[in-house]
């Protein structure tokens, strides 16, 4: 490899001993091959952080897909609100994990299960990690309190909303990110030194450290606030509150499939490292495969979906195909990078039942989930965990997490049970880490009456009550004369409260 | 070369034969010269894989284009309708294109009219292509079936809808790309031994085998379907059916462009290849050239279109605006990346001036097509093929397709007419196979009673028929008390037909 | 460095002499290592090429989200005219770029104060600028203008927003641009060989070139309008006109969040550039930084308005928490390469302070600006400037702009006030430049009676009365019987003025 360096002295002597002409001969040679190889690492490098730094910018992009797919899944009155808490969640998450989130993360060295470095960017750029790092892990970290904004929407107070999006955001997602991702994460498939019942865990891009996360928390939220007025009517039959727009619904579902390719195949955070070196398979290859995997996994649970519920229901619904396809992706984010694309088709028609069978469940127990979050991400999740325990390749799995040749991979396709049983593990410690935490976090605000809004303003709508009014005008407030208004819609006028009523 | 490898035997000889020393110096000296080859073959996969990857991405954002394009120009009772059907293109044309699409459109060697290779992608990666290779003509072979549900909007059966998407997606799409792109297409640029017409057509990012072929799939579905109900009047009068949203027209427009950037530059599929080693000039300037012309074509046909525009009805309007650019995109596809930027200019002032001529053709002939999209992308489309056949300039026609270095180029910047010829043909066999395909697909559809849905579920909406309800809601269907909606607008509630009724 | 050509000569004489065997060694060694820094060199132009462009297209995705904020922000019946500005300036703006802008903004040799080569391209690419850069500064150049169009919203002729738009893309913009980005602008801080003050403008990606010019050049055109109807009532007491949507509000500010991306970090047009080559640390660390800093000044931003609003107000405002997040960019972007992350959250922080004050400014007297665009892009822009003069870290200054060890950098830092002299004057000069000409401007389109629209026309909205409608339609205009329509809104149909009447 040119990474050797090439010793004017060795090669000196080869050519004759220690003239002036041999050194020199030597000396040329060797300064250029040497710094050939220094320029081959500035190159690996500026690649590298063009690749992570936009995979970055796609991550970040899904932000703005769930705005808008909570935008429009929820009751127009709601709208304000639930577009504030997602552009809140980018904004606080920024602060929090600039601050601390980040060194929980990702300082090492650590005790394997909190990091205690890099706070505030300190030390950064280092060996390890370049600000174009930080930035990628910060679009993951506002995606997991994303994804939990969903389930309590709609009933829930904004001062609650501020203080488990940070509490979510600084500490309990990036304890968990640091167990299963970080190089001495106890649960990491990285830490080659002490591999987790010398397996590790193989979660690449988080479908247990971001959806199970998320959606686990939004469980508890919702459980604990209940379902929101008129989700049940009195007789415990099922009322759909149904989003107020599906174009907000498809627009937030196609960006963050989008952002997906940032989230899944990025995850890589890498792509000029070569498997085979001067043959063209390398990691560019896994990436692409990763792309591909996450592309059918999505689309299979689509179309799933879309026949199941027409057998169902009678209907072809877009909006369920929508919460279909994001089951189908958060599924396979766990095993996106060590699973064949035949492999993803199953994931995607599994989550997709899967789905079915949550909101199913869901149903059965008054459980009310504006976002179906907890199902999605919570259930969907899940099984992606278990999936990537049956179907991770060998193959694959040595290339992506290299260093240790014998380790486990898929039950299905010969690997041995070591890896289930890490991932089922997996699930149970996840599960008992976000209940032991945002779990008494939900208790003791609704003990402070800081959780769930009074019955009078979740009906009069939050809009209108805490974010000084409807997200839509369509008629003209300025005009005297209605008449001339272009097109205008009638609308009541409503004076947001004052703020003498507000917590 | 650097590629070229290095001989240790031959440099010892030369070092004064074979003594140790010698040939340690030279083995030294080569293994590293060869190791240096290797990782710019690895760094050269990578950056490529990395441009290719993000093209992809860019092009699978315009399936959220169309559908926003999509759902503003159609009615609001549609709109459900019509989102699903973009989703559903992307989701069904990802594991019909993977299953055997791909493998038509790429699988080589054929016999020139067909690919049998590389099903379910069998054998990739290869030295031919990678995962993202894939990921990005999927990306394509979608965009072609979104052009024709634009066609058959607002009065199509879902079941239809699914029926053509899959043949086009699957089979006719496919078969066309093979022609004219395929190393082997009978009438590929690329097809070095046998070029057709000792020329070849060069319809580089597809105006003829991605826009003519959905504009013309639509084209014979709107035909065989007939105008929407009310579409033009007893007199036969035409009347405008104003889409909802002009808002969602014009986000839809510029995701179009935004993914654009992907479709034409992106086409290039590598970046790391220089024209004049060691100077700045390679195919990163072609790269950027073509974005460029791009850009100008469509710049100049909406500007085009908003005054032509403004003098026939006299005032100016963004929905022809946005059309007249997106028409002048459709038109440059083909020739994007062959001719100078001043030549794109030309080509999107005759864009706007085919696209409104169309338009009055359609009128004239009752022909209803709610997103233009026979006339946009078959007009347009067309024009842009013939555009290249006169605009093409030599040395970018020899830099983009290497390897003949005679070969015809633009007839009005003297490469004679054999280029023309090739293309009007390209022009012709499109039009005739995909009349001969897609025609008897409508017809059998419409003979089974599949193809139009009836008048009262047409007046009705499909929406509320069979997709489950409308697309807004903006009043609280939860609410006992109207007086406390937030901002409520009254819209009366519509159930959605039982499944009885359903096909 | 490999960059150093080999000498067969020199190598051959130190194997020995003149000799067949010492010249061929030598030769083949050199042929080889040269060509290594040919391939070097080639790769380089790739990875430059592949980042820029882009960062290009995430910057014009800017334009997509100015159109949608735009949208959201004015009434529902003026949203087509709005959208069609923001379409526009895209289009217009790529013609008179090509033709003239980029050649008075880049064209060098020049002047100083206005460049004068490469008219529609000519004699691109160079050796300077490749298609991908003028590609990227289009993208600059049509930010510019839509700032502007947002100051001037729902009052403004159509033929006046077509003649300022050409003027301020075509001329002012790129003569600013000129001064303090091009290799020989008088303030540039490129300008090594006459470094103004001995500092030179340190204004990275724009809060004065870009920012300010669009926000002064509203802010005239805003002042000389003349506030809505309405906008304060008889007693003088300020009405809010609130936009039509918050949904199309936060699509635009995630959007714009989303394309700054590129417009910050991008600024740099390069990426593989080492600054301690071999180790870890080059200009894609500085690239990485400045997406951090972006990120970081926007975040404060968004919460210091968040929680500075709703002690004004009593309300928690996403609108507003927009603004301040889009002023706290504003303001970064002309420091964002040169501070560290923890002075970026102090910037923004005062960001959005600037941005309030200058709120209650504008209320004070009377100056209407629907979208806030001169308080915004002006104050927080002016204020970045200044910020910049004061963080800016020597370490960084140099990196970024290299080859002048001691020039001077932040006073807070210890570099002393000669950088915030000249960017004193930078303000001045803008402000003086733009008064100087978009001023003058708009009072002769007043004089013309061309700037503003009637009172009829502007109490009935301008979609209807100039763009052929209005942008939503909920009811169906081709059904006959109002009971079928599905979920109908009910709204008057009205008839667009007749050509006759229109300007």
């Amino acid at each position: 490899m040119a990474a050797a360096t090439c010793s004017a002295d060795a090669l000196a002597t080869m050519f004759g001993g220690n003239t002036t002409n041999a050194m020199g001969a030597a000396s040329l040679i060797c300064d250029q091959l040497n710094s050939v190889a220094t320029r081959f690492t500035d190159t690996t490098y500026a690649v590298d952080s063009t690749y992570l730094l936009f995979s970055a910018y796609l991550v970040f992009s899904m932000q703005l897909g769930f705005a808008m797919l909570c935008a429009g899944s929820v009751r127009a009155k709601n709208t304000m609100n639930i577009m504030l808490t997602n552009v809140l969640d980018a904004a606080a998450g920024g602060l929090f994990y600039y601050l601390f989130g980040f060194a929980f993360a990702f300082g090492t060295p650590s005790n394997g299960f909190i990091g205690k470095h890099n706070f505030a960017l300190k030390d950064i750029p280092s060996s390890d990690f370049d600000y174009s790092y930080f930035l990628y892990q910060w679009a993951f970290a506002i995606a997991a309190a994303g994804i939990t904004s969903g389930s309590i929407a709609e009933r829930t107070q904004f001062v609650a909303y501020l203080i488990y999006s940070a509490f979510l955001t600084g500490f309990v997602y990036p304890v968990v990110s640091h167990w299963f991702w970080s190089v001495d994460g106890w649960a990491s498939a990285s830490n080659l030194d002490d591999l987790f019942l010398g397996s590790g865990v193989i979660d690449f891009a988080g479908s247990g450290v971001v959806h199970m996360v998320g959606g686990i928390a939004g469980l508890y939220g919702a459980l604990i606030e209940g379902p929101r007025i008129g989700r049940f009517d009195h007789t415990g039959r099922s009322v759909a509150l149904r989003g107020h727009s599906a174009s907000l619904v498809v627009l937030g579902t196609f960006l963050l499939w989008f952002g997906w390719y940032g989230f899944n195949p990025g995850s890589f955070t890498k792509i000029l490292s070569p498997y085979e070196s001067g043959n063209y398979y390398g990691q560019w290859s896994a990436v692409g495969r990763t792309a591909v995997t996450t592309t059918l996994a999505g689309c299979t649970a689509a179309l799933t979906t879309l026949f199941g519920k027409r057998m169902i229901s009678g209907h072809w619904n877009v909006t369920d195909v929508c919460n279909g396809l994001l089951g189908g992706f958060a599924a396979i984010t766990a095993g996106c990078s060590v699973v064949d694309p035949w492999a993803a088709i199953i994931c995607g028609f599994v989550a997709a039942c899967v789905l079915t069978g949550c909101n199913m469940l869901a149903e059965k127990f008054k459980y009310d989930d504006p976002l179906e979050a907890a199902q999605l991400h919570g259930g969907c999740g899940a099984w992606g965990i278990i999936f990537t325990a049956l179907f991770a390749r060998k193959k694959y799995v040595n290339e992506v997490y290299p260093g240790k040749p014998d380790r486990p991979y898929g039950l299905f396709m010969g690997g041995g049970g070591k890896l289930l049983a890490a991932h089922v593990i997996q699930i149970l410690v996840i599960f008992g880490f976000v209940s032991a935490t945002m779990g008494p976090l939900f208790l003791i605000l609704r003990k402070l009456k800081l959780l769930r809004i009074s019955a009078e303003d979740e009906t009069a709508g939050m809009d209108m009550t805490r974010h000084g009014g409807f997200a839509y005008v369509y008629h003209d407030e300025g005009s005297d004369d209605p008449k001339l208004v272009g097109g205008g819609l009638p609308m009541r006028k409503i004076e947001p409260a004052s703020s003498a009523t507000l917590p």
